[in-house]
């Protein structure tokens, strides 16, 4: 993880009288006085914290933390003085406004449950993002995307054409000014490249409790074996295909009288409400890697 | 699964004023007129039918059914009766008395937790198991054991002894007429011999949700992968390892506060609350075989 | 609950060659002999049982039973047969095609919540119901009723036109050919007249775990008590307010950083979640009333 | 709340070349600088943080703090530094270390389920309490007080002996240097004098899911009511009964084939859970008061 800035928000909330409600979230090698240096300079710029977590990782020698914090000061004083703290601590930060919408891309392919969850908790339970567009590789979710009214991009993919729409795609997320991506149950695997551009940046929903079942038709292989409980996994999307850092899990409960087709009916349930914690916990900036695996200050 | 008659019940119910709870399992090639002909058999021996579940899956094609019935027949009666009954629907049947302690035989290594939770249970909440004895390849649980008043056998394993150690078992098993061995947290495999002899016998609690994180150490397993769920398996032992049909999961939520050790401690709570189950279930006779898959008729 | 039959399915699968998939759902009271009986008569018109569940209630001594069968045999048939053995056991009994979808007339006010999950289950995910209209008494949510292509009826409801507007919901009702109303977040209480004039037949969801926290803004209440976990609760409707029958309930956990606004946001998860069971079981008729309790086969 | 320190440990960690692990936890009115005045006294002392949370209560308008430090500083340099602080910012606190078993006395009643799961979690599990001794006003659980070496007092009560019983009781904890009592399903009703002698350091087991019913014998009105889910609710106890602060709460899922005595067994389960991370919450002074409210760090 480098350090980087958050992309502007929509307005830039210079000094004001009205304070600005910030989060700054932050990763380096753990040893004493990081909260002491961080909390001090916030406090030279006024603010006072609301909210806050650390957590230093005895295995990684990590420390994390995320503060929100409300200060009247403007983004520029304050980023001149993170920029300044930063190297003492081999410190990466993320600044950004508290509940600014995250700049979002959906891509789908014909299953409507997830799509239609992220979209219905965008407009009526302040799920912070703003949903710029769907990508499909079919068009059967244009109808859903349209009385939404977000832009439906639809890029048929074949063996023959991944490379262009990968680039299309590419393209999209620069024009659209993309912070997010979600696989909402896209029948596609990235390439390792688009894998790559995008680390970090992409999150997936399997249907499967990972590690159990990876690969295709999850669902069929859980029904095989029996097992009693089906679940899904929201995670970072890595070129290691369903090997990502883990975000969310969630599961349901099963029998012996659930078919394969139940356990898909079942299953999207759980799908959908992982994947919806993992977007919202992104979109406020409360996780953070930690390796393979992902620090979630819920 | 043959057909097969129940152990004889300690005090044999025969006829009498008082009648008897009896419950029946039974499993066979699914043809219309099953239900109509057992409970026409049980009518003519005038039970009355408290409970009943019936399953016909349409992958196997076969017809499960448990039901509990009070009559004042005896067992002999009701046994010549289904005897007689069975050819026709090529019918595997077990019939018990509700409640009758099935016995039972805990083998455990040094972990306390799951047999200190099924003596408990059988105790002081009804769990339908009389144990009949303790075998430990270490003796860190005899005095467990003993405050139980349950007798422990001392039985190490090493490469050299471990014939002689499953042949002293299965002797023990035959002595005591055991009916179910409970494997709780024993961190010995079975031979395949063994596990043929047993086979239906033997419930064992994995660590781990299967099919996730099979073999050993399956927590350190599960927080290297980063899982935001950990869960535990109990299932009927069979040659092939942590492969045998799957009784009961559950799962526990933990996060990245959670050191192995933490995991360690919040999976003993998950694997004694499923092992308990899986146990409950099958001396309540809920449970019937389906291939490598389960009924359970909670 | 007196003796009915199923209102007419739209297509009258009488005899034929396929047999129809039919689901009998009864009670009466507990005695010896029943099963016997009704698996007679099933199996005399051809009857093969795929899923059965009986339950008999020592506390109110009557005996619940529900029955998947396919056969040949028309309507007329099975009823007629019906009608003959139910006088012997006073016995109520309902029948009808599995999978028909239930025709239900959904209630709301300005929450979309519920009425999208319900809309998008029933043409995405097979729930049973056919939504043959949704009354609203504000406006909010006719686009989202058109979009679904649901006719939208607006009725508001004041002190002054409660009794008229009733008296139209009444109208439609049978208009409509009415099975099922549900009250998806409907902000209305209905007066006792029109609870019995359509009694077993209103589902309502409650924002909180019944009993706790009756009456209005259960989350407030909740938050203000400091409970860890809130709740929704499905039920039938009955004169005594959030008194009724319950059929389901669920719960999320919460902890002292939600605020009533973050309860009511996850709470709108459970309410959905609950009411959507709900709603499925009832139309998949595998609730019976038992007294002022349900009995619910799963 | 008072500003309070804790209690000796065992063994003074004075200033030694290892430092000791210390856990802090404070509450103050809300305003800036809170916390870089914590962590500046902590750095001043070559404090790392290991694990910190804080959160701001926008109703109350207090804000809370915990915060785990390892440090070589002594007891009596941190309280001085802490005491010299508190004034600016009427901060109440308390410090100890980590892990240091808090000294418990469990009150029970015939029921074993609770103790017998804190006996064996402090022996086996890593509960950081020293469990000094057991109460009962019935004999029943003397035996398994011994198998585990505590000390058990019998103390029957009557209408007639309440009081002198109570007097006894405050005589043990002050004898014993007892820091929490555990009220393991103890059937009777501390005094308001003595609730208030002990306020904050009580912690009761309710057998439902409070506000849910109140009062005797809540299964039995949990069953009559028809509840789809039966829960537990560890609580401080306060002089209003079933009334005092809730820690923790958690439920199990049943049906209508589950009996008022089913719902006692299930509901055993459910109410040692939720006590057991109560009693591991407190004793890791993970939980602060907000009101009739608690905050907990988990």
């Amino acid at each position: 993880m480098e350090t980087q800035h958050a992309d502007q928000p929509p307005t830039d909330p210079s000094r004001s009288p009205a304070p600005t409600h910030w989060v700054l979230s932050l990763s380096c090698p753990d040893r004493p006085g990081i909260v002491h240096a961080v909390a001090g300079l916030l406090a030279e710029h006024g603010g006072n914290i609301t909210e806050s977590q650390q957590f230093g990782d005895q295995v990684s020698g990590l420390f994390f933390m995320r503060v929100q914090v409300e200060s009247a000061a403007s983004r520029e004083e304050l980023t001149a003085a993170l920029e300044a703290l930063a190297p003492r601590f081999e410190m990466a930060w993320r600044l950004d406004v508290v509940g600014r919408p995250v700049r979002t891309l959906v891509l789908v392919s014909r299953a409507a449950h997830c799509l239609h969850d992220l979209l219905f908790r965008q407009r009526e339970e302040g799920l912070p993002v703003e949903i710029v567009g769907v990508v499909g590789n079919h068009t059967d979710l244009a109808g859903l995307a349209e009385f939404y009214g977000v832009p439906f991009h639809h890029m048929p993919v074949t063996q023959a054409t991944k490379a262009d729409a990968e680039a299309r795609l590419l393209t999209l997320v620069r024009e659209l000014d993309v912070e997010l991506v979600v696989l909402a149950r896209y029948m596609q695997i990235l390439s390792d490249d688009l894998c790559r551009a995008l680390e970090g940046k992409v999150i997936n929903i399997h249907h499967s409790f990972l590690p159990s079942f990876k690969g295709a038709r999850p669902y069929a292989q859980a029904h095989d074996r029996g097992v009693k409980l089906i679940g899904a996994t929201a995670h970072y999307v890595t070129a290691d295909l369903d090997e990502g850092p883990i975000i969310e899990q969630d599961v349901e409960r099963v029998d012996h009288t659930k078919s394969v087709a139940d356990m898909v009916r079942l299953g999207q349930d759980v799908e959908r409400r992982a994947l919806a914690r993992a977007v919202r916990w992104h979109a406020e900036h409360r996780i953070l890697l930690n390796g393979h695996r992902t620090i979630v200050f819920r």
